[in-house]
């Protein structure tokens, strides 16, 4: 068995498994939970990845977005990743909330000490996806779809991006959607990745969707609080250079970003818009 | 201004306020989150009252029970009160998890030292709901139901049968059902109550039942999980003493108890089985 069962909780008529495993990416064990809808007994359930945001393990979405719900009602199955590697021993990983552990920034750090265990990237799109398969083979990692919130949100995008073809659809909540150009993206770009700025503009959804020609790419939702302060005050997740950005080539027009008034970067923003993303996402993973 | 609003969120159209006031009735600050629908512009909006269980606060069923959702869906305000008094600094209230600090057991307590503060019931059915139809007009607590978990479930029961036509439905999530004759029951009663077992069957949910002969009572939903340790190996909740009392008089058959497969005693099972027990009560409610 890859993965180890720690719980299996009924809930919303289908199973929610708190699993365990040892990654050889990341070097450590590792935390994932996922919702399997009813009838799982079908060999082939259509799976959602949803990215977390800095500071979460597994439980925080799992607890308070109520993706289950519509994972249920519509017959998805939802796997929640953790943040970073966590007890990699590195030292200066709890320093900050926004580097490190509960930081990993879903990309394949490059710089000592980090790059033996900061590989978020290939752990969430490739060993994690690859070993669920292995174990849950009822799950169908060949209709998958991605989603997340703030540097979730940017770990979607950018995983979309980069693997073309791999997912169906991808949505955000809040994402950081410029990294090069925030605070937050400077701090872990330039620890993770070093100077290069060339990379860093390979995990940056900004940048990366410049460069897509093909106009038959699904749409891409967004949501994102106009009372968040990341978002106004500190200008961490910068949605209007993305949108900007995907006016130029392909994706014109296929950037649906709503700004919604009142809400803040929070669980309670997040879980008042999932319906609308469930929604989106069911429409290219043939659930409708 | 009777309540202090320490944080006002938006969240599925609707907006959630974190209160704090000052209670005559338990002598301390007592803490409350209220969830107003969209539209409250509305001059009489309906109000479901959830009591929470053993150890919770109001943000505990606020970020993981769903209510929102449906509040919002179906246009019903959710009143999250406190479990207890907080900070009364009586000697022993922060000794065990089931008595005391976040145990308030929805009763009036006549014992000292508990009865200068412990008076969960008047303050919930009573001062609570005052302050606040006085402070938000726009709630209607002529048009009220109850509901609740677990300790917060037997509240329910017993605060529904305690005042006759005051609320229109009442439903509970694994509740204490018969709290006289369970470990959780006797601790509290008897120290809250003392030795007058009559005293304690004026709380309890399958005594009080006994005695209504109306049978124009609005149908009761329980849901119970079957895996619940505390339904089927610590005997905490017995809705089926419940039922069977149920069956004497004017409830017969009035009881709708379901006990589910798999379900624990969490919120995930709460989460759950929402949407049923919303739609319970806005049949009551005048919503459907």
């Amino acid at each position: 068995m890859l993965f180890t069962t720690d719980e299996e909780i009924t809930q919303f008529g289908g199973k929610l498994l708190k699993l365990t495993h040892e990654s050889l990416v990341t070097k450590t064990s590792m935390n994932v939970n996922v919702f399997f809808p009813p009838s799982t007994t079908s060999s082939s359930v259509p799976v959602l990845v949803y990215l977390s945001g800095l500071t979460c393990t597994p439980n925080n979405a799992t607890e308070k977005s109520f993706w289950q719900y519509f994972a249920s009602k519509y017959g998805f199955a939802v796997v929640f990743p953790d943040t970073s590697p966590r007890g990699a021993n590195i030292e200066g990983e709890n320093e900050s909330y926004d580097f490190g552990t509960g930081a990993g920034f879903y990309v394949d750090a490059t710089q000592e000490p980090w790059s033996h265990n900061y590989n978020m990237y290939s752990y969430v799109h490739g060993e994690l996806q690859e070993k669920l398969a292995q174990q849950f083979n009822q799950l169908n990692f060949n209709n998958v779809s991605i989603t997340g919130h703030s540097m979730g949100g940017y770990g979607a995008l950018s995983g979309f991006f980069k693997n073309p073809g791999k997912y169906k659809s991808v949505s955000a909540f809040a994402p950081i959607s410029n990294p090069s150009t925030c605070a937050w993206g400077e701090k872990c770009f330039g620890r993770y990745l070093g100077e290069d700025k060339s990379l860093w503009s390979s995990y940056d959804p900004t940048e990366l969707i410049k460069s897509y020609t093909d106009c038959n790419q699904p749409d891409i939702l967004i949501h994102q609080g106009a009372k968040d302060p990341f978002y106004w005050r500190d200008h961490q997740l910068q949605p209007e250079n993305f949108v900007k950005a995907a006016e130029e080539l392909g994706y014109k027009g296929k950037v649906l970003l709503n700004i919604v008034d009142g809400y803040d970067h929070s669980y309670f923003f997040i879980s008042s818009f999932v319906e609308d993303h469930a929604k989106h996402h069911i429409k290219y993973l043939g659930l409708e």
